[in-house]
């Protein structure tokens, strides 16, 4: 797995999944539209085996570009966000799939290993997720389950052409945070984080009952560097990423970043339709909390804390703006996962 | 509703609409790709309010068409059926979402009203399923979930196309027969006719304990014809079509159809992957009977009996070949719903 192509490579978590790359000695392809980067890659580009490619995976394609030779594609450029979907509502599910069919084609055609990346909130209900577990739709249709539903069905196409030679898997993270993450999708870290740095009232959104557990994308990337090749032999097709540690409340969550940070905010409750508008609507799940079965079983296991999460979210925001901070939303908007 | 473009209006649905709208002296539009057409639709050149379009609904827009000054798109173009799908397996998904993506977004552009099929297959379970109730998604994923899923996705892109000022609801049909449904997809009621009136074996999968509710085509057009106005007045996003009266298990079903067509036929057990290939895979559902909360409150109700359906579709065989029957499984090769 020496060649290896990241779409989406300049946006939150594709850029961890890069730096793990290139750390590994790997030659990296980066596809990603800029629509939704949180850097301009220029880091990467001094890299000799890197390429950075600022164009969309449609627009790649169609220009003649290929996955022809490389090993292994990470597919992470996708409509992201429970805030960042909304503008899309009523066609994000079909772009959505529609990008991530071409990927799955272009790999079937090379021979490619496939990664795609699929999400927790396919589940649609509370509780401890595992693998195996129905997953479930209810019927008041909205943006976030347009998105939950066209992840599905990426999943379905991923798995369903392995009859034709693909080699492919999934993986559904769970709240995964860590520098960069942008405040403009709708994420509850960097929107805490970067209040209680400015002194203002962190917003909590729907009471804060809401329980998550927090992964950090270098946990994330180093079960891409290091974990892939036994995943691929596992032959499991989907492998929930997460930290089970890292289980809080997002009240606490509040408390425990102020605490942290010594910072004087306070924390007010706050109602996200006002913020995000009138489309917007919170998660089927009071708690989304992973059972790692498969990742496991390959060797896998998350170690960054939670404490150690806030400091290098809180390091990274003291010294920089929110790359997507002209996109996003208002410091006092708040936000959630 | 004067102008009523009709996708898929060369197939089995399709063309029962085109026969009741044209019955009912509206100007159709036909588009249908022919893929698995049930008609060649010279029959319907003849009435001067009615154009035939032989062209898939992506060529038909690709080369200047359009749904400009149409009334009601009714959208019942697809991948169907549960042996018919397969071989698009890995892709099928895509292309459903695609395609009614395309038809979502030119009725947005021109502000035509829009029905469109979705399917029953969406439950996911066994029972009694009602337009409220949760979806369930099995991971276990193969080219029928694949379908369920597209079809899923496809309702909430309409419904959630509402915003941007779409008027449009979808039907969810179960079990449709009548005549003019061709065996090739996999249906089960024009296989046991056609093996019965032939005095081969009729061959039931899956042990024949599935319980399924049959619906009359007709009756399902005359939803569209009588009672779409006051389905669009409703509001209401989501219709169940089917026949609760008619519910029978699929070996009662057999036994039925040989004693009503006086057949000296017997019936026997099949193994479905033998005959459609390993990719097949039964319905998650023993048993798929519609509650008709949505279509009861908008005044319609089926009428057309188990009986009066097998007769129906002896008729229509007993004079004429199955018009998909080149691409059709053998006579032996049984079918399920
Ligand atoms: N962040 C999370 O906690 C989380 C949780 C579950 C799932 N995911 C999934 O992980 C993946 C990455 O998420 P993220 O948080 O890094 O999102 P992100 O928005 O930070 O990154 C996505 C990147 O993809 C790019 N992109 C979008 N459409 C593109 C296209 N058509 N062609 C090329 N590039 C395109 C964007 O410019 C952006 O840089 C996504 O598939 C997402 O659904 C993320
Ligand atoms: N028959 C049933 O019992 C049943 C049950 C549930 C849902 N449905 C849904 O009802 C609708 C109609 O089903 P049917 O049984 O009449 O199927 P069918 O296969 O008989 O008809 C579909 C028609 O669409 C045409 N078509 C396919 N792709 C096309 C494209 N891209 N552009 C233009 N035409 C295209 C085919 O040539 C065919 O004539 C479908 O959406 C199906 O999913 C049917």
């Amino acid at each position: 797995m020496q060649k290896v192509v990241v779409t989406g490579g300049l946006g939150f978590i594709g850029s961890h999944v890069v730096d793990a790359l290139l750390a590994a000695g790997r030659q990296v392809t980066v596809i990603d539209s800029m629509v939704a980067a949180v850097t301009d890659g220029r880091e990467y580009e001094v890299f000799p085996g890197c390429q950075v490619h600022r164009v969309s995976i449609a627009d790649y394609l169609a220009q003649g570009g290929s996955f022809k030779d490389q090993d292994l594609v990470v597919h992470a450029a996708s409509h992201v966000g429970p805030a960042g979907i909304l503008k899309y509502q009523g066609s994000l599910g079909a772009d959505i799939v529609a990008v991530t069919q071409q990927v799955i084609e272009e790999c079937v055609t090379h021979d490619v290993a496939l990664i795609s990346f699929s999400s927790a909130e396919v589940y649609g209900r509370s509780g401890m997720l595992a693998e195996s577990d129905d997953i479930i739709v209810p019927t008041h249709y909205n943006a976030r389950l347009e998105y939950a539903i066209a992840k599905t069905l990426t999943e379905a196409a991923t798995i369903n052409s392995r009859h034709r030679g693909l080699r492919g898997f999934v993986i559904r993270p769970f709240n995964v945070v860590g520098p960069r993450q942008s405040r403009a999708g709708g994420f509850v870290m960097p929107t805490f984080v970067q209040q209680a740095i400015a002194g203002r009232p962190l917003t909590v959104f729907a009471g804060g009952g809401q329980e998550r557990a927090f992964l950090s994308a270098t946990d994330l990337a180093r079960f891409i560097t290091e974990h892939a090749g036994a995943a691929f032999e596992s032959d499991r097709p989907i492998f929930n990423i997460g930290n089970p540690l890292n289980t809080i409340t997002v009240w606490n969550l509040a408390e425990r970043i102020i605490e942290r940070l010594g910072s004087t905010s306070s924390i007010e409750h706050a109602d996200a339709r006002l913020i995000h508008g009138p489309l917007y609507e919170e998660a089927e799940s009071i708690q989304k909390l992973p059972v790692l079965d498969a990742a496991k079983a390959v060797g896998w296991a998350p170690t960054i804390t939670l404490d150690e999460l806030i400091d290098e979210t809180a390091l990274y925001y003291r010294v920089r703006d929110d790359a997507r901070e002209a996109a996003a939303v208002p410091l006092d908007a708040g936000a959630r996962v």
